[in-house]
Order: structure tokens, then C-alpha cells, then sequence
């Protein structure tokens, strides 16, 4: 790879994601118009204009070379997601809604992020061609970030990713197919699990459309339902209980998946970080299963219910809900402000710190508390059957490090504009992690993002960008030295 | 250094530490004696026992050998600690105060880790003797770490603290008369020190006793006052001023003063660490006084004196309070949280993650970013004109990771004890960091921690051990390898 500085390859993807975001723009079109809802102009003009700009920009860069190199991908990695969200925002604008273009932006970036925070009110009467737009960013964006995390981000070695290359021995020259073949396989997949979740909704009592809204925000652990009262709405267990499998599956490596249909039978269940993710998930789910049964005295069975679908909903940052659980008490909200920033698997939909970058933490403190007695000792750390190199372990501590950080200055923005601390906090580690609730009246559980001042929505828009991007891929743009040469 | 397990040498060097405490306890025997209070038998009878104790332990391990090992020094940092906390804790046992054990625990830990949290109530009227006694334990603690700081930690390469080797080439033959004269002279400054503190403030309008007790306090970094309003008692700018100016002083690496002393005019201004802290302190000062003067309507002047002192003192990890910050809204409560963590520099009494931590956090964060766009660059980190080792480096970002977690084990542990959220994190918070006061009705600046459940008490008392000592040092004894062998 040669590393000039040419911005046509860039434009020419960018232009490539636009022209399917506004082909995307058509799906809600056809929703509203077969539900006799005049909005569908909306979506026929966002789509025309979305796809008229990516068009000619395809046209525009034409010839040009697809393979990147280092600079052109970081740079591509942040102006698509810029891009994308900016034209995604189109339809909340000029639809009946009139949403302003803080909100719209939020809400447009709330969705591809997978974050499901949401600034509107009056879902429950909201017109089909806007809840499906919100369900398909959601869905769109899931698939968006598993493709980066195999094609790009292990290439950029972002925040450790380098661990998951899919050879240690690639060159890009062989790596493009490969990759492209298991994008497909993936997207296959992920098609799949979304239309085996949503038959199982409306198996289990949903309506049609609904079950369609919500397979698709639960496999991308989005969040965004179709009701204000989020899944609390259905009242209804079994559509509980699925949505919890299809949160937990959305959180789990989906190469994964595609290694155990290629025959690979313990590809799932051999995967060290599936297998922490699970016994994580078990731990917590019965410690905030046994808080709320015997302080909060419910029945044991709905204990487990409400314990198991909160926890599931909050650590796969998801972000659905079925109850007030920060009215469970002080433990149940320390330990939710915890959980929102662990995340699930890389390689998935889901977001926050990951599984990994615990694990990794983990052997790092072991290795480290076995050098202090052994100074002279040498221990080489293994992580998944591999030697676990240097440059790998630092980068997931700087990432952790960086993730910390950015938090804590997001919180004391947000403080600083006026926001009580509790909200300031978990708005800010929400955001970063892409869970979608925080703690507290204002944006709890059974709250809402859209009384917030339009100065900490944009704070928590460029937050939730950080956190979906693995931070660095975004910081590396405000260095100096990325721009010079 | 050879590895073999004697514990003849640990327990001749804690018999020096109980011996040289019980010395201390006549210190306030006298100050009863003198204000014709009966309670100096407490502190004849406590000096008798840990003396007896003491000696016992010097006589029968005479002839051990005092050049220890590594592992021999962790069980050492430990183990002196517990033993010298549990005496230190018999007079609030047997003085008329009647406090529980785990009072009496948990204020001698608070006392010497220099943390500065309180289980009394009542200071204002309490006895002298007690008075001095929680005053002698703070200074105490404060050289104690001090001299840690400079002996131990470096050589057991605690947290990163390689760092601050007096001499790279350093053999323990040669090392240990330089370290002895170090800490020597190092005791001088602090000594002098304290005693200009005390004029100062006595000659500010405290009355002599009360300027000797928070001459020690402030030194020392602790906050431990003689009334239960702390320095909002006294209602005297002047003396707000000196104590500012002395827990600053408190907070800078004790070795630089001697360097200056010696004729290096430039050891503290050229320092990195100081410089970053100064910094600091004039940026956070700046950002508050602005804050209290615009939104909570202060008179400048006004915003200014009490904004410097609540995060100085919190910054420095001392913990003393002017007013109750947590009033001022918001982001006073938000940005406090995190000045909680900060602390001060390294080698002094200060407590927290510590400012060298963040430098080279900062300097990681940008070498990382750099590498990402130049993969194949080669770029080396200088820290304080030498080259940063990766060894260095990792046990640094461990640290902050390890730091980050035990703090959330133990807010989460004091939550499902039944503590609120804002209580359970921030006191995690500000006993990990020995800073003193948290946030919140219960433990915030104006109250107490007396009204805590005693195996919340127990929580903190662990807490504050494992951050006065950089937590691995603790940790290690817990580890399987450290007792094969």
C-alpha cells in the first residue's frame, strides 16, 4: 500500500452507501403508501435527492482505484458514517413530524449507531413509513458495523482489533475476496436470524408490522420500538423471552455462525469469547434476579423475568425495555451504569468496551501480578490458541483508557450544559457504549432524549459516533500528522 | 536478591513501625496530661502494649538478615500497614468515645492512609488527646508513603512506578544508604515544612493546638480536622489561603525539594510532572470559578476563594471543606466525581491515579494514534528526558484499569449493601483515591461517614488499603504464585 492522499476512492464508496440508502428510502415509501399514509412523498423525495448525490459522486470518481490505503480508510470510516446519517436524517425533517434538524440528526445517528435513544414522543400513533425508516437505520447500520469490524478495523488495528485479521498472513491483494465472500455469508445469515426472530414475534401475538420493526432492531441490538412504552407495551412473555435469544444472538460474532454452518460444530460454544460472555450474562442475571426478588419482593418467577430481559437488553446494548428497573434500587442502578459500558462480542452488532478487551484486561493483570513476584520471569500470553502480541494488549488497555476518557469529558460537557449529574453520567456512557437508555427521570428506562437542550444532543451525537467507530478510528482525523505529507 | 520465604526480616521491620508508634502514642498522653484530661491513660496504656508488642517482635527475629526479597518486600508493604493500622486503632477502642472495633478500624485506616473520611462526630468538643492522636496518624501515614514511594515501589515496579529509580544502575548493595539519606532528608523538608504550615495558621488566628493538628493534617494530605465543619469553622480567608498554598506544597514529589534545597534551582519548575499539575489545578480552578460565579451568582471574589480551596483540596486528595461544593449544581457534582480520581503527583503524600499516570497516558494515546497512520513507523516515548520503556507503559495503563475497576467492585459492593448509587460510587471513589469526603447527603463534604452500615465500613476500609498502596502491591498476596515456592 502506498499511502498518497487521493480523495476519489473515498467518495466513490461514499457515493456507492448513499445510492443504497436512498434505494432503502423506497422500503418506507411503500410502507406508508400501502397503509394509505400520505408521507410517502417524503420518503420518494429523500430517496431521489439521497440517491441523485450518491450517484454522481459514483460518476465523479470514476476509475479509481478501490484498494486503500491506511489514511484513505480511516478517513472513509468517519466521513461514510457522517455521510450516511446526514442524508438518513432527510426524512425526520420534511415529514409531518417537522422535527428540527438537532433532532433529526440525533435520532438519524441514535439509529445506524445502533443506539436507539430517541428524541420522539407519540410512536404509538406514529405513521408506518417513519417507525420502519428508524428500524431499517437500526438494521442497516448492525450489518454496517460487522462488515467494518472484519474488513476494516482489524486492518487499521483499531482499539486491538488486529486480533481479529481473519489470516495472519494476508495481503490485501488476497484479502478483498475472501472478505467480500464472508460479508455476503454474513449478510445472509443476519438476513436469516432477522426473519426467523420476526416469524417468532408474530408467532408469539405481534402484529405483522411490528414483528417486522422489532426483528430488525433486535438483531441489530438498536433498540427502537415501535411504542413509546418500548416492549412493556406487549405485556406479553414470549415475545420477551424471543427477544431476549435474538438480543443475545445479535451480540455474538456472527463469523461465528458462519463457521458453524461451513461444519465447524463447536465454533460457537469453543469461543472463548462467547463462552465469557455467557457465563457473564448467567452471573449477573441471577445476582439482579436474587436483588429484586428478596429487596423488592416480586414473585420469584417474574424476578427472573424482568432481571433476565433488562441485564440481556443493557449488555448486548440493546436497550429495550419491559419496567422501570432504576425504580429496583441502588444496586440495580449502580450495576446497570456498570453493565451499560461492558458490551457483547466484537465482530456483532453490539457496542460498548466488548467482551475481549475484559478478557485481555484480565490475563494482562494476571501476567502482570506473576511478573511483579518474578521480575526476571518470562510468560507469554495467549489469547484464542494464538501468542497475544504486545502492540495488541496496549491497544486494548489505551482503548479502555481512551473509552474512559471520552466519557468522562462527554459527562462534564453535559454537566456543564446544565444536565443533573446521574443524567450527565449515564447519557454520556450510553451514548459511548450505543446502549440507548441512561438512568434517571429524564432519559431513564421510560424516559425520553427529546427535552434536552439541542446543545447536549449534539454532544451525545458526536459521543455515539466515538463509541461506534472504536474511538480512535474518529481521533486519529484531529491529529496533525494524519492531514501533513 | 535470592527468592527463598524468611519471615524473620518482615517481622523485625514491623517491630521497629509498632515500636516507633507506640513512641508516638505519648505524644497525645501528654496533650491530656496538659489539658488536665484523664483520657492520656488510654494512649499510656495503648503505648505499652504496642510497644511490648513491638520489642517482642525485634528480639526474637534479631540476626535476620534486612536486604529482602521481592517477595519478602510485598508481604512487608502489606503486611505493615494491617499491623500498624491495628494498633493505631486501640485508643478510639479504649478511649470514653467507646467507638466499636469497626470504628476504631476504620478511622485508624482513614487516618494513615492519609484518606481523611471520619466516623466521629462531636470534634468540637472532643478531647485533645484524640484530637492529635487522628492529627499524628495522617502525618504519619504521609511520610510513611513517602518514604514508600522513594524505597519500595520502585523496586517492586508497582504500577509503573520503575519510573522513579533514583539511579537506573541502582544495585541494592549501593541502594539502600542512598535511599536511607533520601529519606532523611526527606523527613527534614517535611518536618519544616509542617512547622512553617503551623505558624503560618497560627499566626493567621488559629489557636495553637488547633494550628499544630491541621499543619499535620494538611501536610500531610489527610483533611482531618478538629470540627465537624471542617475548615468552614473558622471563617478566616487567610487561613484558607495558607492551607491551600500547604496542601499544594503537600502534593509535589518530596524529592524535588530536596533537589532545590541542594542547589538544582530548576528541580520543581522544570519538572513535568508539577508543571502538568500546575497546569491543571489553574485550568480545573478557573473553569469552577466561572461556573459558581455565573450560575450559582457568587460575588467573583467569592467564587474564586472557595473554588480554589474545594479543588485543591480535593485534587490534592486532601478532603478539608469550605462549603458544601456539591450544592453548586451539576457540573460542580459531576467534575468533583472525577477531580475525586485525579490526584496529586507521585512521591508525595497526595493519593488517587496521579498525574504522571495521565501524562503518559496522554503520551501513549498520541504515539498510538500516530502509529495507527504510520504502521510501520518507529517512534520512541521520552518521559522526563529518558526513554519510556513498554514495560513502563503497560504497568502504567494496568494501573488506571485496575483502578477503574476495583473502584466499580466496590461501589457495586456498597450498593448491594443498600447504599444509594451517588453514595456507594462516590465513596468507592474518594476511599480508593484517599481523598475524604464523597458526594451526596450521607458522605458529602458536610457529612459523615458514621451512619454507614459497619460492612459498608469494612468495604471502605479494604478499599482505602488498596489504593494508599497503588493496589497491586495488595493484590499480589492474593495471587496463588506468590505463596509457591
Amino acid at each position: 500500500m502506498n499511502n498518497a492522499f487521493k480523495i476519489g476512492p473515498v467518495l466513490h464508496i461514499i457515493g456507492l452507501l448513499l445510492t443504497t440508502l436512498g434505494a432503502a428510502m423506497l422500503l418506507p415509501a411503500i410502507a406508508d403508501a400501502v397503509y394509505g399514509n400520505p408521507d410517502w412523498k417524503v420518503f420518494i423525495d429523500s430517496s431521489v435527492l439521497t440517491g441523485f448525490v450518491g450517484i454522481t459522486m459514483i460518476l465523479t470518481s470514476r476509475g479509481s482505484e478501490i484498494d486503500l490505503n491506511v489514511r484513505q480508510a480511516f478517513l472513509l470510516t468517519t466521513a461514510s458514517w457522517i455521510a450516511v446519517v446526514t442524508f438518513a436524517a432527510l426524512p425526520f425533517i420534511i415529514s409531518p413530524f417537522h422535527m428540527s434538524t438537532t433532532d433529526a440528526y440525533f435520532e438519524a445517528m441514535s439509529g445506524l449507531t445502533t443506539t436507539g435513544s430517541t428524541v420522539i414522543t407519540g410512536l404509538d400513533s406514529g405513521p408506518p413509513g417513519i417507525l420502519l425508516w428508524r428500524a431499517l437505520l437500526q438494521w442497516l447500520g448492525g450489518i454496517g458495523i460487522i462488515v467494518m469490524a472484519i474488513a476494516l478495523l482489524p486492518a487499521l488495528r483499531v482499539g486491538g482489533m488486529q486480533l481479529f485479521k481473519m489470516e495472519s498472513s494476508e495481503t490485501s491483494d488476497k484479502a478483498m475476496p475472501r472478505i467480500a465472500k464472508m460479508a455476503m455469508a454474513i449478510l445472509i445469515v443476519y438476513v436469516a436470524l432477522t426473519a426467523t426472530c420476526g416469524v417468532a414475534l408474530f408467532l408469539a401475538g405481534m402484529g405483522g408490522f411490528e414483528a417486522m420493526v422489532h426483528a430488525m432492531t433486535t438483531l441489530s441490538t438498536g433498540g427502537f420500538s415501535t411504542s413509546d412504552a418500548s416492549i412493556a407495551h406487549f405485556a406479553n412473555p414470549a415475545v420477551e423471552w424471543i427477544i431476549v435469544v435474538f438480543m443475545v444472538a445479535g451480540s455474538i460474532p456472527f463469523i461465528l455462525y458462519v463457521q458453524t454452518l461451513k461444519g465447524h460444530s463447536s465454533a460457537l460454544t469453543g469461543n472463548s469469547q462467547v463462552r465469557t460472555f455467557a457465563w457473564f450474562l448467567v452471573g449477573v442475571v441471577l445476582l439482579t434476579t436474587f436483588w429484586v426478588w428478596t429487596v423488592d419482593h416480586y414473585p420469584l418467577p417474574e424476578a427472573f423475568r424482568y432481571a433476565t430481559f433488562s441485564v440481556v437488553s443493557v449488555v448486548t446494548t440493546t436497550g429495550f425495555a419491559t419496567t422501570d428497573y432504576t425504580a429496583w434500587g441502588g444496586f440495580a442502578v449502580a450495576i446497570f451504569l456498570f453493565l451499560t459500558v461492558m458490551g457483547g462480542c466484537t465482530g456483532s452488532t453490539s457496542g460498548g468496551i466488548k467482551i475481549f478487551r475484559f478478557e485481555i484486561l484480565g490475563k494482562a493483570l494476571r501476567a502482570h501480578l506473576w511478573r511483579l513476584v518474578y521480575p526476571n520471569g518470562v510468560r507469554a500470553m495467549m489469547y484464542g490458541g494464538r501468542g497475544l502480541h504486545e502492540d495488541v494488549f496496549g491497544a486494548v488497555l489505551l482503548f479502555v483508557g481512551a473509552f474512559a476518557m471520552t466519557t468522562a469529558v462527554s459527562a462534564v460537557t453535559l454537566a456543564w450544559i446544565g444536565l443533573d449529574p446521574i443524567t450527565s453520567i449515564s447519557a454520556a456512557a450510553t451514548a459511548m457504549a450505543n446502549v440507548g437508555p441512561g438512568l434517571g427521570d429524564v432519559i431513564g428506562p421510560t424516559g425520553n432524549f427529546a427535552s434536552l437542550p439541542d446543545s447536549a444532543k449534539w454532544v451525545l451525537v458526536v459521543t455515539m459516533l466515538l463509541g461506534r467507530l472504536e474511538i480512535f478510528s474518529v481521533l486519529v482525523l484531529v491529529t496533525p500528522t494524519f492531514w501533513r505529507g
